[in-house]
């Protein structure tokens, strides 16, 4: 797997922002990343941030108020786009009344099966699979003290809303890869037909939202049989997607119900959907992975 | 003077940020700022913030990473906008080759002379005068804990390139109302003929580059006779305007040689111009602020 380029650096609490761009293969198109090299790097892990609709490979980066934290705590964090991009990636359809919860912006990291769809929309697999041999490759050529993704349980992944779906489905499907996980409000039960977002994507990238399944981390958490894993999930109490979209108490009951998985899920009183709320958060989360993941 | 509205309100890091709007009188149009009320509030001091060409009244609290710092040490953020807005306010001419450096976005903080620009272009009296009186009055409605600026000492002032000549400039010529300051890449020697912004600026907002010596931090510096006043800087070595525009050694200079004025200027090696750079040093700027303005 080639490197990707750097096409932009800039220093931060110490160490470096990254913008990085490569040719994905899996998705067909070229997609760019950011990472954070903190200072003072050695057998730093890698955490992976998915993010939630709408959102770029950037919006974290600006506005998490992680790097604090990544610095401070020996992490590198890598922030994908949640999308194929380009000209040639369908988006919406034209006579879809809401355009921003499917298509650009709005992968929902599943491998898309049908029509149009199919050909660029693999997020799973670019999340999975192709994104950690680019890092790999591209941390080799330009900081060799960032532990690869290859390493059994050498990497972490959170994320929020769609990201946080992401981040939960992923690690539950991936835990010898990814050995800590957490999320921000979470979609956390996409196939149950109570979610919109996941009845919408699942049925347009899958062809019906059952086929969801598979990518649902509550349905995941009930048959997960990996090694022990802890998850932490903070919810806004007035997120005004909480009751409608992200069936947070599935999850909490699914996970409750399985003794391999130690799940805190802290429901947060008038925190909303936001950045603002995400922010609140972060040290909490970039210490839970740290500290699982500092070898 | 009429409180503003509340327009939206977040939780964040415990406390609120809020977005307000307002008619203003000095500007004879529609305004917004945002502002963060830690949590725990009792004689919280005011700290406004000023951005630099092309932001508004969020870019700051959304990128700066200053809500958590404001939280901890129990300061009041006030983040204004960087011009007058609307469509009755004039921008920049549509002949200019370059945009983003003057008219909407880029106020410079100075009272307009010269027409079309002085009905709105009023932004050292909006900073100064108004918007004190209505942050007062929208404290008094929404939480009376928020210390008075009419308070002597009471509040303090910092912030970014063009936002930073304002710090400076405002706090050397109210040092009675702005009892601490401190500046991200400031705009020092405006007036000087070796920055473009400001010639362009001051030349037309003020007829002539010399007009703006009033408004010039480095020229203020020299006879600045008020209470002692500590001043701390951060500048980026790697900052593309650093070397073309920022004139921070004048500064510096100035401030060395005036008794009244304890400058720290921090030149930081590799650092560029952006919020990668400004969210880095947030804490020490907070920190400095709310040693100084603790009661």
């Amino acid at each position: 797997m080639s490197a990707a380029k750097v096409i932009n650096k800039k220093k931060s609490f110490g160490g470096y922002v990254l913008t990085l761009q490569h040719d994905s293969t899996s998705l067909g198109c070229e997609m760019k990343f950011t990472m954070y090299y903190p200072p003072k790097s050695k057998d730093t892990p890698v955490l992976v941030y998915l993010s939630g609709l709408t959102c770029n490979h950037e919006n974290f980066i600006t506005k998490g108020c992680a790097i604090e934290y990544a610095a401070k705590h020996n992490v590198c964090l890598v922030c994908p786009d949640t999308s194929p991009r380009g000209d040639g990636v369908p988006d919406a359809p034209d006579t879809d009344d809401c355009k921003w919860d499917f298509g650009l912006g709005a992968g929902f990291y599943v491998d898309a099966t049908q029509a149009p769809y199919n050909e660029h929309y693999k997020m799973y697999s670019y999340i999975v699979k192709e994104l950690p041999a680019v890092v790999d490759a591209t941390n080799k050529e330009n900081n060799p003290t960032i532990r690869s993704l290859s390493k059994k349980g050498g990497a972490g992944i959170f994320g929020h809303s769609m990201g946080g779906h992401g981040a939960l489905m992923i690690a539950l499907k991936n835990p010898v890869m990814f050995a800590s996980v957490s999320a921000f409000a979470p979609i956390c039960n996409p196939s149950s037909g109570k979610c919109p977002w996941g009845t919408k994507c699942f049925g347009r990238y899958l062809g019906s939202v059952q086929a969801g399944t598979e990518y649902d981390a509550t349905e995941l958490a009930k048959k997960y049989d990996g090694p022990s894993i802890d998850v932490l999930v903070h919810q806004g109490e007035d997120d005004c997607f909480y009751k409608n979209q992200l069936e947070t108490s599935s999850f909490e009951s699914a996970a409750k119900k399985n003794s391999k998985i130690n799940a805190s899920v802290n429901v947060v009183a008038e925190y909303d959907h936001s950045y603002y709320f995400v922010s609140s958060f972060m040290r909490d989360h970039i210490e839970f992975h740290a500290k699982r993941l500092s070898s």
